[in-house]
């Protein structure tokens, strides 16, 4: 097996049902040098454990998955909301000083969806704005950044309620880049008409805190949260929208990350093998080499 | 029963499974004045027949759906889509002349997906701007309105390449707006944060040809393309895209098309009642009265 691209960093989303220990080793056996982890699983084996495993296994952390779910009216709902988005920058910080040199300290942000029985789309758009400013002070003092991350308007109702990357940079806007960026996630934003230009203002406004990579198929599964595929098996622009990524600055891991019951049947080792695969063809031809002014 | 409201028209789809002397009957019988028809259904009885059949109905004619799925590199198959376009604006113009008095000649146009082993997203919309530039001077001769109906971003690889309203009325641009305009459909439309500036810039350019109700809930159907529903039945907020798209000049006919095996599997004429209803409770109350100079 050829060594991966350096770049490359699995999302334990990918091989959902490998526990921690489990999910670091597969990755490091494929040579690959680093993933993002999530919240349950880093939960499940204690947070001060995770940390230890993560650092024994010598891969760097590129994101916690995930924070946000904000759309909730104020009340006891919305502050335990809040409390659990501040124990995710804490676990965030936590899990980047545990990885190998070159770990960030990225909490992937889903915005949520309409809360029950309202219709009102912009008033919980504004909830995530609100809780945007209340927990920026929490992740600047930790150092994380809250990676917005705009997801597929299929997703819009039930999910998050933010669909496009221009949405997710007008509420990063008010804040340190260093303290709210975005996720670029080829699945949720490969069919938008603004996607180049608005990567490029992301570059400019140096925002850009995470690119996902993974492609996109028809028919899509029946549970469309579930629809998710390796690079080259779908329809994605991987060469363009990966170059314009490049062009814009980004210079971080490159996280793949696959919501897909048959990928999740696969013995874990397999499907890294071919996330490696698809990862190689399609995405790593495409990342030619920064100068280093532009590495981040 | 009530008398539904003047301007709620029933697009055939949402009674597919009647042939069309029935889908005129059942509509006409729910004391509903307007119809929209579909190709298949028209062919199926003839042009000539479906015009008769329509004119003995007495009802308006709203649009016929539909032309497009113009995402075909050039060769025999893209002509072949093209005659088929210009069948379609011959049998649009045909059965807006055989409606009654207020009929319009507006031809529903679904731009096609990206073509097969294609991964150039970009290179498709070029399609359809040339393919629109090619049927202009046969719907401006036949007095058509092609309808250019962007659809919602989860069908953009296998259906409609044109997403928002912004892409749409771009497409337009060039054209009279008698010969091209835009479908607003609020399933496909209801996400996008620039719904209501795009819906003002559409009344200003004088383009919407047509308003479409149906609403958006979770979770969608296995096959996403039946996953519309009822007004009232789910998330879309009727009140707030009716007012902005009357507020925008449109005082035409209002369909509702309602792809769902559920409600197909519904005998027609409850369909078209639980229609009337859902259109009563959730957009009669936003259509206000025009003053004379807004109406088209």
């Amino acid at each position: 097996m050829s060594t991966p691209n350096g770049r490359l960093s699995i999302n334990q989303a990918t091989i959902k049902y490998a526990p921690l220990a489990d999910a670091l080793q597969v990755t490091s056996d494929a040579g690959i040098t680093s993933i993002g982890l999530w919240r349950d699983s880093v939960q499940a084996a204690s947070l001060p454990e995770a940390g230890r495993l993560l650092a024994d296994s010598g891969l760097r952390f590129s994101s916690l998955c995930r924070g946000g779910f904000f759309t909730v009216p104020e009340g006891r709902a919305r502050r335990a909301a809040m409390d659990d988005n501040r124990r995710a920058i804490e676990e965030t910080a936590h899990l980047a000083a545990s990885g190998a040199p070159g770990s960030v300290a990225i909490l992937v942000m889903v915005a949520g969806g309409i809360p029950q029985g309202s219709r009102d789309i912009a008033g919980a758009r504004s909830m995530v704005h609100d809780a945007l400013a209340e927990l920026a002070p929490d992740a600047e003092a930790a150092g994380v950044t809250l990676a917005l991350e705009p997801l597929h308007p299929m997703y819009a109702s039930d999910r998050a309620v933010i669909s496009t990357l221009k949405q997710a940079l007008d509420l990063a806007a008010p804040f340190s880049p260093a303290t709210v960026g975005v996720v670029v996630d080829t699945f949720h934003v490969w069919w938008d008409p603004e996607l180049f230009p608005q990567i490029e203002r992301a570059g400019a406004e140096r925002r850009i805190a995470s690119y996902q990579v993974c492609d996109w198929k028809t028919p899509l599964a029946a549970d469309v949260l579930l629809s998710r595929h390796y690079p080259g098996d779908g329809v994605i622009d991987f060469a363009g929208i990966t170059r314009a990524v490049q062009a814009a600055g980004y210079a971080g891991d490159i996280e793949v990350e696959l919501f897909n019951q048959d990928i999740w049947d696969t013995p874990p080792a397999e499907a890294v093998a071919r996330t490696v695969e698809g990862f190689e063809a399609s995405v790593s031809a495409h990342l030619g080499h920064l100068s280093g002014d532009l590495r981040r």
